[in-house]
């Protein structure tokens, strides 16, 4: 009886198919499951932000939606135009309630690069974006959108979390020499021939790993040379330098899904630049990252043991921060501090105001790690209501709540109860208990 | 049309009656609106969580549930004995989503002060509390809890925030000198006859403030001497002592109602010890606060008005905490570093999964605004589900989703389903949209 509510419950997930386990493609298990009137409603949603966004008249609207409307019923798909596609990755930005930086979401560089479809060609795209990105240090937003799922065909993807990463090598005697985040990574990078290219360091750079439409994955490395690092040093303390510290120019995130107007762009890697405290108060000193902060406190002079209490942590980090801060701005590569991302984002959050739009955001994500109380984020109320377009990871994480907002909108009652209760009734159908 | 909803709106709120603004008793705003059913319904949860914590047999339970329910069918109110008064408030603690030091929720100490309605004997037992809360400088946790609102019915309160505040002195010239938080308070005190003893100061101690069954004002001071206050210096920089900042050492929270089993008590001022970063992170340094940062700042020697990234501020944060407890530890008077409360939320975290107790947390509120991420807690997962017994300040924010909560007994597929839906239908009708 049990066996079969959760035989049911997993053929309900799309995990098993008459009792056998299906989906060797992780895509299936983390994209979204929309019905088809989903996605007729988040299409048509999208296509009247666009419609409004470019000045369009309605009767362009019409015809446009007549045409996707006939694509939908034909073959439960639609192709963006590529004005539609460049306006729905920067709403998808505008949209993305954990990012800090979404001031300068009409700035990103959108690439149409749906006709490369082949693992090598994407590797060429995505190295020419890192080059193009990282510039002369002075870093560009760019998102590369290759082919999106076609119902139940998916295309190539990369399955690597971001296109520059440290490898974690798991040690003999349990420990782990490098990134802690990147062990299982590292771990299939091994399995599949790569090798790095000396002794282990904790600086290593990963490959990226793509994963085509049959299914088999290919790893492929960047150009020698294309990937700028920065040491990290401080501009008082040179026993700093003696860790050999160093981080790369560009974060560019290639884990997510891009959702636009009920269609999904699984391979759709963006980059920003970093705001300090990601690097400093995150990557280099949490336990499960990098876990060197007793280290560095030591090399900026400071006791990591003392009898009383641990505000040696509070010394080190931000002494850590002030160092890759000073490193970035000496290599001239852009990078923020904390104080001015807040800044940044109150005045994107006034300037949705005065457009007349609400912005979703996540105050846990928003708010930095680091002197938090003195960000002007942390006293601003926020709420998240998940709309679309947006990027996630996961249709039973982040992406579980995600669906077209109309609160922006004048709703009249009778519509704003049917908004809640809609809303609330997919949720409770996407959790599928 | 739209007049006569808005009316409609608020009588539903029960701010109009026949047309006419009801209300006087702010208390009756700020209180839960219980149906007779969910009074019932929080009072026997409550019951039987007291029969099971003490060990109470099944006919003892039964026995007691009979004698509340005949005294709510009859007059809507009962009493609770001084041993599930005890009990209750304990487990508001506990249950309490905003604390980070709920560690200690059962050594709480519980004074059963409901035959103290008069003002005069109120404010006397408030002076006891505060006498015996501070000792010796080891701060023991009290509660001195008061007559409960009875229907509609409505004792005598405190009305102050706290029972020990700063004073807030709206200037002739628009600035504040003292605690911004308290300029209201400050207007209320001065309007009542209150001067501060000489010039106004940044630390002038403000008298606490009850409302009578009657609806009268009356201020009252603590006895000279009672109120210990620590004046902040910083171990190292000698300049900060010219700044004479201070705080004083009990921090006891008057401005909440506790509700135990559908009983609300408006009255029930309790105290805790101070953590540092409420000190030295909000209290002194937010921009409604005290706002010094800068000042500060300039007595440790930092420029705060550099060219490039505003890093001095998060020096600036960590050296005052630094200050903050060095000045408690060597005046000998209880406070706790974010760190070791940290721990010890852990510890609380272990202890209630131990017991098969699910914790309710506010991620926001638990994690500490310094060095956020070096906390064990910014990794836990949180959730809030508003358990009762519990602290709230109003109806419509912190106790709009206060109700029982049967998440962690075994509760069968269509009980859990009965469970959300009966939640969701009450706060629903709570917001009274």
């Amino acid at each position: 009886m049990a066996e079969r509510f959760a035989l049911r419950k997993l053929a309900r997930l799309g995990l098993v198919k008459n009792g056998y386990a299906t989906g060797s493609n992780p895509l299936e298990r983390r994209r979204r499951h929309l019905s088809s009137l989903e996605i007729r409603e988040e299409a048509r949603a999208f296509l009247q932000l666009h419609g409004e966004a470019t000045g369009g008249t309605r009767s362009a609207f019409a015809r446009r939606w007549a045409d996707v409307r006939r694509s939908l019923s034909r073959s439960g798909h639609y192709e963006h135009t590529p004005d539609e596609l460049a306006f729905g990755a920067r709403l998808a930005w505008r949209n993305h309630a954990r990012c800090i930086g979404r001031l300068f979401w009409e700035s990103l560089e959108v690439a149409d690069c749906r006709h490369a479809t082949e693992p090598e060609a994407m590797a060429a795209r995505i190295a020419d974006h890192m080059t193009e990105a990282l510039g002369d240090g002075r870093v560009r937003s760019i998102i590369s959108v290759f082919a999106p799922i076609e119902r139940q065909r998916f295309p190539a993807y990369v399955e690597s979390q971001q296109i520059t990463q440290y490898a974690g090598h798991a040690m003999a005697d349990g420990s782990v020499l490098g990134d802690r985040q990147n062990v299982e990574a590292t771990r299939i990078a091994r399995s599949l021939g790569w090798r790095p290219p000396g002794d282990p360091t904790r600086f290593d750079l990963l490959p990226f790993l793509i994963r085509d439409a049959a299914d088999r994955r290919a790893l492929f490395s960047l150009p020698t040379g294309s990937v700028r690092e920065i040491p990290i040093l401080h501009p008082a303390h040179a026993a700093l330098a003696e860790m050999a510290l160093r981080w790369y120019a560009v974060p560019c995130v290639s884990g997510m899904i891009l959702t636009i107007g009920g269609i999904d762009y699984p391979c759709a890697p963006f980059n920003g630049f970093y705001m300090c405290t990601e690097i400093a108060s995150r990557n280099l000193v949490d336990v499960k990252r990098y876990n060197l902060l007793p280290d560095i406190a030591r090399a900026f002079g400071l006791d990591p043991a003392p009898s009383g209490a641990r505000l040696w942590r509070d010394t080190a980090l931000t002494e850590l921060n002030r160092a890759v801060l000073h490193s970035f701005r000496q290599a001239g590569v852009t990078m923020v501090d904390h104080h001015a991302a807040s800044d940044q984002y109150m005045e994107f959050h006034r300037r949705e105001q005065a457009q007349g739009r609400r912005v979703a955001a996540d105050w846990r994500w928003i708010v930095p790690p680091q002197a938090s109380s003195q960000c002007e984020v942390f006293h601003l109320r926020m709420r998240n209501f998940h709309p679309v377009p947006n990027y996630y990871y996961h249709r039973g994480d982040d992406g579980l709540q995600l669906m077209p907002w109309y609160g922006d909108r004048h709703r009249t009652r009778p519509e704003r109860i049917v908004d809640r209760v809609t809303r609330r009734w997919k949720i409770w159908k996407r959790m599928a208990w």
